[in-house]
């Protein structure tokens, strides 16, 4: 097994992309990774996408993507897994490069969500559940958060207003990444005033669909010598499965995805959660933030929103968190999101965030790509390899 | 690398299956599959599949289906490359197991097209072509292939009736497998007469929609002594891509996706293709059959009919075509069909088919899955092994 790294990422701003279709924006953001890479062609390419088909009528994103990027007969296929398709698509050019198989491997996760109504999205996006168990007795995503987040306050006797930690978090962050959808923070005061969405789940706990596409470029260790860009390692990226349908969870606020992910990604790294300096979590709503935290194994079971007062996520904080915004902050463009994280991960262990936002000496990265209500997990821990010969 | 082979198969007869859903198809070939290799677990599973968001309101197949497998935990996603899923889903774990990061992998191509309108089916379908460039102009892929037939006539000096060769061959070993839909022969006399359904396309040069779903384990030969299954070599797996749309290929009777896809093939497997004992070959279409003939390097271009009539496709020709009847005779359930094809193709190398189809004393089958109009291709050769230790 090889050693892995990225050598190149891009980018585009999550946004309303009304002038752009799904192929000007993975071509734009796989080409800006090249660049960075400094690489003309590639081995491979993986495509991180969910809702092409339902909302852009495009499949086959593969080769379509190959070919407009200017990849003439490179090898190329769509990767789906809900909203964890763009970490899914990084595992598979990981695997493909550790192996030695591939010398550069292509990631791009794209999106493209807006120009259709937001109850034709919510349908889609609905597709990540169980159609036959929880979609068709009207469950959408908000409304399978809500009784997890109720569950949660339920529990754990926590109050409702006690979440709002995450998404000011998020949205603090947020003001200071120039690709970010919001660029405004909010208040606890503005939270707990939110618009109900679906009762506990209120307008700030919601990260919001966007349009989006980001890149990276994978390439082994022992190759670094061939391109100018500046690594980052992957020293895992490992994938967990859990049911699809929450209630076939003996506890639906334990995410045994999210555990199998995690422990198995702490493994091929060498690591524990104690050493990681950063961790990109995937905060769709803000009671995601929570079960990542616990079945990840930074606080206990119950104990996230404490362990965020007490220890800090903020970017001087013990752990800090979403440090780019986030889902919330940034936008959750679904198939592209798992990328993004990777990419802001990136971002930070080059030091090419802005300062306000920079974590200083961090070496350990983690970012964690959820797929449905926690069905696909994908956990990957990144180190900075600038104190590295 | 390690070597790699194949020790399970399963398959579901390829039907209108109104009583099943995209979970009983799929969990019931992988269960098979296993069962036939000895297998308990699974490090890992790829699900081919195109069109379950758009017809079954059903995306994250990978997480479904291993829960439902009782794979608990399992890393699985969903490969989406149009009526290539299937075997790209093979080429990921071909991958996965070839690099020494997992010793068995599970590849199950599933497709539920039926209990939806024709004209449903063929908009879904179609957005396997370019959205933007053909599918909004009305093009389907019907029509598509009705573009490249009419071509192939003109340039080549063909008659429409000398491609009766291909169909009445489809379905003439169709008879002799019960897991095909078509099991009836057909004549060169009723192709001429066949209704018409895109000039110069008949009913009986395309193969039909159905619901299927077909399985495979892979394994590493260094562990062949586990698996009490009969085990037949993969000794290539290989993908190339080209042009989504045919307008922008220089020569659309040459599919160059093809070309690539086949030539690395044979490359890996260190074979030409005279060296090839029976070709599963992807016939959506006459037309695909004989481009992918040509393109693959058994005929000259404009030759395939030729080679057809003069070498023999049949059980006793010179390459047997299609030997378990193809798309057209067995049905093509699109993401399962790249599955079918290879388990078919295992199937003859085990000396498990019907004597009416066996080709005696075949060494090395060939498998080709095509996506789209050949933008994806992923050739598969396999070896019987049974001459080896």
């Amino acid at each position: 097994m090889r050693k892995v790294a990225i050598v190149g990422i891009g980018q585009m701003p999550v946004r309303e992309h009304w002038n752009s279709n799904l192929r000007d924006l993975a071509v734009c953001a796989l080409r800006d990774a090249m660049d960075d890479a400094g690489v003309q062609s590639l081995d491979g390419l993986t495509v991180g996408n969910m809702l092409s088909g339902a909302l852009s009528e495009q499949e086959h994103l593969g080769a379509l993507i190959v070919d407009y990027a200017g990849l003439e007969g490179v090898e190329a296929v769509k990767i789906e897994a809900a909203c964890g398709s763009g970490a899914a698509g990084i595992r598979m050019a990981y695997k493909a490069v550790a192996s030695g198989l591939m010398d550069a491997v292509g990631v791009v996760g794209v999106e493209k969500l807006t120009e259709y109504s937001g109850k034709y999205s919510t349908a889609a996006l609905a597709t990540a559940a169980d159609a036959d168990y929880e979609t068709t007795v009207g469950l959408s995503f908000v409304g399978i958060n809500a009784l997890l987040m109720k569950r949660y306050l339920y529990e754990y006797k926590f109050d409702k207003s006690d979440f709002a930690v995450f998404p000011v978090n998020a949205h603090q962050n947020a003001v200071h990444n120039p690709n970010a959808m919001f660029r405004h923070k909010i208040t606890a005061q503005e939270y707990a005033k939110s618009k109900m969405i679906a009762d506990p789940v209120n307008l700030l706990d919601s990260s919001p669909i966007a349009d989006g596409a980001a890149a990276v470029i994978v390439v082994a260790q022992e190759n670094l010598y061939r391109y100018p860009g500046k690594p980052v390692a992957i020293l895992s990226c490992e994938v967990g499965t859990d049911t699809l349908s929450i209630d076939n969870r003996t506890n639906p606020l334990w995410l045994a995805g999210v555990e199998r992910s995690a422990m198995r990604a702490f493994k091929v790294a060498g690591l524990s959660p104690q050493d990681i300096d950063l961790f990109e979590a995937h905060d769709a709503f803000s009671i995601m933030t929570a079960l990542s935290l616990e079945a990840s194994g930074f606080a206990e079971p119950g104990q996230a929103i404490r362990f965020a007062l007490e220890n800090g996520i903020d970017i001087k904080g013990r752990l800090p968190l979403n440090t780019c915004g986030g889902l919330k902050g940034r936008g959750h463009p679904v198939g592209a999101t798992g990328v993004y994280q990777v990419v802001e991960a990136v971002k930070q262990l080059r030091r090419e965030v802005d300062e306000h936002i920079l974590v200083p000496d961090a070496r350990y990265a983690m970012a964690q790509n959820i797929g449905g209500s926690g069905a696909t997990v994908i956990t990957t821990i990144l180190e900075n390899m600038s104190g590295r010969s």
